[in-house]
């Protein structure tokens, strides 16, 4: 089997596995209490706080841990709209091909009354920086541009949007969900004042994530009762998991650089490989792209029956978010980058994890060209195309 | 060690970790995927639904997992409130012994303009149903009563109050966080139709837990984002977790009257011998609690160096809840139960597990009878009730 669908999620490391089990064994004490079991879990937790605050610059302080990363980007973007609110600022600068936890966020403040801004991301899927300063108003309260797109992998230019907004004094978040533990962040020289993580895209358990808030942030409470993490997010600390995610997320920031070195020339192998399919089309900046990252466009074919046939063949991929798989519309991020409804439809988004090699690159690409070119065979929007009935846009 | 602070949380059982690393291992796929090692994590997902709703007398389609108890109070009084405000019904029935979960909530609606009666809870602790119905409005929108008191432990009246609000079509919400898995819950007999639990104080993880909420419910989001659990609840699902606290649950569930078989007998000879110490008292009705609880209030002594010298003595006990004990002010569940200040502040919880021996509870009554009086000896408080300065109130 070759899983290629580390953006959905990721399998946990053996080491992140170890550390579940030990704290659960050992240290299964509520670190808000006094005695010794308990007191160790505290340990425990904060030690988790020092590690990941270490891996992007942060001060252990600054660090929130969550549920996940949709926790922290519905936690962010509510925090600086309530401060906004507070200050009759109420517009917010995002992009149009956000994960929705902050697009859904923001329409939940639309309707409240917040004016949104959503920029265009280009054919390329980047942002460009100075679109982000034309936006920004004397109302703006929140800039959230996501930091490596959940689709297409492209990179945005995080730290010159960091710069703008510093210097126009707009609070900047980003959701780094799909960049955290595969390209280097830190929080300081990128001039991030929030940013969402979350755990089981970097090798660690699901249902654990963080925010990042830089101090002096004023954080609105999602979940409100007891007085854990500051004040700021209420429920027992899920120890076990915060440890096990600490562990992923060194372990991942250790082998950054190795394993994209690795990782891109496969990345291109592949890409390269699917270029040769015709009428198809690389989704996305070809270079400024999570190391991982392959997303395509087959025209006259639906994305669907393609994962499926690939899945036969031990290939498992998406089409789009895993998120929003359940539902039948094309991918708001490909129609954001300009693909129009049909060409959306028939996409392909493998992404690849560390312990692929040449050889599995080779099978994807054969695999993939052979079935599409299967599908196509039977495709009454092929045939039209093939007969002049209707015209190719790839 | 005798760990006596299982209402703070309890070991996970061994069953349960070797689910969250099976999953973990062999099922990491995301639930929201097409293919093979997706969809079976969407079939171990909804397997653990089955499960939890088979406990609880549920439907499978009315179970929304979340990040643990807070999450589903937070979540449940939200969604009635919101429910509430559009058919301009702004008053909740609580009491004033609930979870910090649930009365920060509370506290938050109430400044949003939502009246909130907290009701009385007596001085053994147990709501009288018919001051429910009393206090029910034509503009009540909730009725929220927990279960079972996270530091008392007397068991509510649950399903008369659940009568009571069916009659008067009053939604009903009980936080039955440290109920579930220790006393038997049918929604349908007790009439609930939104309840919360957590998976730790179960022997299952911490950082999962559930709401159950009957079929119309309307719920409101608290995090937007993806479609998962039907639109409810966004982000990745934790399905190891869930999977985890589903085998956790039938294990509570199976052993459950076995347990309270052998736990009553021995909780009573605790509170038989702790009973013997002069100037003391047991806080809450001595039948109706839970099997595990025994809350003492000693005079003259402050519960957080009780604590410390019993941890010396190997024995791991809170004072209050967990969840305040980083604060300073007395148990506000003590201070509704009309104990004073002064001895409020002299307690001590103790959550007695399915391992303690009658050996263990012999030991616990020696320990805590030697350590109170030796704090005794030297407490100025102690020495001025002694010397007939101050009145004893115990």
């Amino acid at each position: 089997m070759i899983y290629a669908d580390n953006a959905a999620t990721t399998k946990m490391s053996e080491a992140a596995i170890r550390e579940l089990v030990a704290v659960n064994e050992n240290t299964y004490g509520n670190p808000s209490t006094l005695y010794s079991i308990g007191q160790s879990a505290k340990e425990v937790l904060e030690k988790a706080r020092e590690k990941v605050a270490a891996v992007i610059g942060a001060e252990p302080n600054e660090i929130y841990f969550t549920s996940g990363g949709s926790e922290a980007d519905n936690q962010a973007i509510i925090s600086a709209a309530e401060n906004g609110r507070k200050s009759g600022k109420m517009h917010i600068v995002s992009t149009a091909f956000e994960h929705h936890a902050v697009l859904n966020t923001l329409e939940k403040l639309r309707k409240e009354g917040f004016d949104i801004t959503l920029l265009d991301v280009h054919e390329n899927g980047i942002v460009i920086p100075s679109e982000v300063e034309d936006a920004i108003r004397d109302d703006t309260c929140l800039v959230t541009v996501m930091f490596a797109n959940n689709e297409i992998g492209t990179i945005q230019p995080i730290g010159e949007i960091g710069e703008i907004c510093r210097r126009e004094g707009v609070p900047f978040h980003t959701d780094a969900v799909q960049a955290m533990g595969h390209i280097a962040i830190d929080v300081n020289d990128l001039k991030v004042d929030m940013l969402s993580a979350s755990a089981h895209k970097f090798h660690g358990p699901k249902g654990v994530g963080f925010l990042y808030a830089r101090k002096g942030t004023r954080l609105t409470n999602l979940i409100e009762g007891g007085e854990q993490e500051r004040g700021k997010r209420a429920g027992t600390e899920n120890v076990p998991g915060i440890a096990a995610m600490a562990v992923a997320l060194e372990e991942a920031a250790g082998n950054m650089r190795e394993y994209a070195d690795r990782l891109t020339p496969i990345r291109d192998r592949i890409i390269d490989g699917l270029s040769r399919i015709p009428h198809s089309a690389l989704n996305g900046d070809a270079g400024r792209r999570l190391p991982g990252n392959i997303n395509y466009c087959f025209e006259g074919i639906e994305g669907e029956s393609l994962l499926l046939l690939l899945d036969d063949r031990g290939i498992q991929a998406s089409s789009g978010s895993a998120c929003t798989s359940g539902s039948l519309d094309p991918s708001h991020v490909l129609l954001a980058i300009c693909r129009v409804h049909d060409v959306a439809h028939g996409s392909l988004r493998l992404s690849i994890g560390e312990d692929i090699t040449e050889e599995d690159a080779d099978y994807i690409v054969s695999s993939v060209s052979e079935v599409v070119e299967y599908l196509r065979s039977f495709s009454p929007v092929w045939r039209d195309l093939m007969s002049g009935k209707s015209q190719f846009i790839l």
